[in-house]
């Protein structure tokens, strides 16, 4: 007789705005498998496996299609997140027996684990232990991260969105710049610790009138406090207001962060990193004396569901359905990946690589796609970037404000009935 | 013989989202009037008239209804804006003689300023020294500001995009922080020097499932930074993540700035007014001691019309279209505004007052809208406040960014050809 088994999912990292629809699309393949009977989300990552703290998704979402697509439409982690590294299993082999007493429990045969770098470190440790315990499941890792810098994969899901986002910033901001007929800098300080993705995404805010940024810096090369006040200075001369992206993660030639140079001292007392932004809006304020201003673009590069790309949403859907095949083959410790097939008309096509090839190494941007002045990207890089912000979902609003689906589930609230 | 005469206007102040829904409302209406031959738009405000620096704007616009409807979406002011007060008339008469010249010699006999506070101070004084030197012109004033400020208007045009800018972006930080199971305490500063109305629009962002922002503080009651530690603590003792959305403007019992009193220094030695947020994020660094980041959402509040109210963008144009009969009338020293009607269903009407009571007064926030508490505000502004944020604008796209009108004539770049 056949025999059916349960699927775990759970979320890891840091938040996009496709997440959920990776999430979303696991849970639509699944409830349509023969082969699975119950869904689970482990809450909080890989804690909640630990934890045991698990909800019924198939209760859930199998009766409630506007549900699901709400889900693909809501930011940050629907089941949660944790930032919890697992310890290398020869260690100590505490947490993996607890992590296989709970599959066992539940009886997981399919554990679909979504995440960035860290998330496939733990991906690759489990399904390493399951085989060296000779424990049936399948391990899977979809990939998200805003900061598009995971090998093997021609773009993460979540980059597309978080580039609309700042782009579109980038191009308001413009408009607000260009009111009045004074000389002014603007600093726009944008994620991206060690790889400029982010940063570069700003140059898709250019059009036929809006030439801003005029000045994009990558954490890829090193920065100087020099050239830039002489970049600056030199567009200046050309434009009344200058738009500056910049990256959170530029570093001097030495290799220290500039966030790490101020030495800035808060109202305790204590040295406190301001961010590069303010940074460098000091610096400016010093050295050239005009009116300038910084801005940190901050969370919302992450979580703004409402400005998000149709593009990324359904590519990170298509990697969530296409892990569950994979897993249901018996395929485990892989993580499904995308390529660009062509960029005009732009197609993708979805396959999985060993997670080997992917945890715990970082892509960056090619130094060739950053231009000889080392302060703009190229029009190849341009090309791209461009088809991963096309396409905008179809945003419902409730009261003015867009509808996204309740995670009442993961709020700790003791005032709450 | 009926004798023709043209119109000319101009926009002052800090950005909104719906200052151009005005521009395009005087435009369209200006279109249909018989008496309005050409009309004119100067650049940089009031600037714009003493250096003559005027526009066409029934060349760009009468032949093109297309344009007129995405400058209603267009962030910013199309054209231009200045900080530039008017002496007093009898103190230095050149500025007058010189705007009375250029008024003269285009034969405007109709001239509307969209702006503020310090907006409507300009067209007082304009339309003072038009009588006082037998001059015949009408003067209108069309309000703006995301401030909601001024006296005399239920609400001000701006205010209710800027209001869902704030009020989605809380709701999506929400999202972004409760997928922690930590304790967190997010600080979100919001613009308001002296009225709490924009800081107040977070609490918006509440609904079945999100109770976020948990405390709110406005400019209008003096702040204790021991009430707000102790505030602070209490929530924590309830939930795991604490947002907390407060004006940039709060004030100790002395009125000192809280952003005034950090006494920060920057790299260069100088005492530094970090952000009230980021003395806040100190603050609670210090005494509690949890994972604590600050939040600024600066300019994009009043620049993100990708984001933008249906409501407030009508009001704003039908604002802006009711100025033109008032001065084909004959009235001058005027400003346009509109009053409530009803709540449900939420209607408002049409109106104008005299311009000396609206200059160079401020509305603040009553302190029976903010809850006894002293951290929170009443169900009576939220009602207040609900209808001003209601629907959205069809938004157009390009190349994945939205589609706005192109402002080239604003930017001054030697480079361009």
């Amino acid at each position: 007789m056949f025999h059916k088994s349960n699927c775990l999912i759970a979320q890891s990292g840091g938040p996009t705005v496709a997440i959920n629809a990776s999430l979303a699309g696991i849970i639509e393949e699944a409830l349509n498998s023969p082969q699975i009977d119950t869904i689970y989300g482990a809450l909080n990552g890989i804690l909640g496996v630990l934890d045991e703290k698990l909800i019924n998704l198939s209760n859930t979402f199998s009766k409630d299609k506007e549900a699901l697509d709400l889900l693909k439409n809501t930011p940050s982690m629907y089941l949660g997140s944790c930032r919890y590294k697992l310890p290398e299993a020869g260690d100590a082999d505490s947490d993996y027996l607890e992590i296989f007493k709970i599959f066992q429990k539940y009886n997981i045969k399919y554990f679909f684990y979504i995440g960035g770098n860290d998330s496939m470190d733990t991906v690759s440790k489990l399904s390493k232990y399951a085989k060296k315990i000779n424990f049936d499941i399948s391990i899977i890792g979809i990939p998200k991260t805003i900061d598009n810098d995971l090998r093997h994969i021609d773009h993460t899901p979540g980059y597309g969105s978080a580039a609309k986002y700042i782009s579109t910033s980038i191009l308001e901001i413009a408009h607000d710049a260009y009111i009045y007929d004074i000389q002014s800098v603007i600093i726009v300080e944008i994620m991206g610790r060690n790889a400029g993705w982010l940063t570069a995404a700003s140059a898709l805010a250019r059009n036929e009138y809006n030439t801003a940024p005029h000045l994009i810096y990558l954490p890829e090369l090193p920065f100087s406090t020099e050239q830039f006040i002489t970049d600056v200075q030199k567009e200046l001369s050309t434009r009344k207001q200058v738009i500056v992206a910049v990256s959170e993660g530029i570093k001097d030639s030495t290799g220290e962060y500039i966030s790490a140079k101020s030495g800035q001292v808060d109202q305790f007392g204590h040295v406190m990193l301001s961010g590069t932004g303010k940074y460098l809006e000091n610096l400016v304020k010093e050295k050239i004396a005009c009116k300038v201003r910084s801005i940190e673009l901050n969370v919302l590069q992450r979580c703004a569901t409402h400005i998000s790309s149709l593009t990324d949403i359904n590519e990170s859907c298509m990697l969530g359905k296409t892990s569950v095949p994979l897993a249901l083959e018996g395929c485990s410790g892989r993580m499904v990946l995308l390529r660009r097939e062509s960029n005009s008309p732009y197609t993708v096509s979805y396959d999985s690589v060993s997670i080997d090839e992917i945890a715990n190494k970082e892509k960056y941007v090619p130094v060739d796609w950053i231009s000889e002045s080392k302060n703009d990207i190229t029009e190849e890089f341009m090309e791209y970037m461009r088809p991963l912000i096309q396409g905008e979902p179809k945003q419902s609003y409730k009261n003015g404000l867009p509808s996204y689906l309740s995670v009442n589930h993961l709020i700790h609230d003791s005032n709450q009935a």
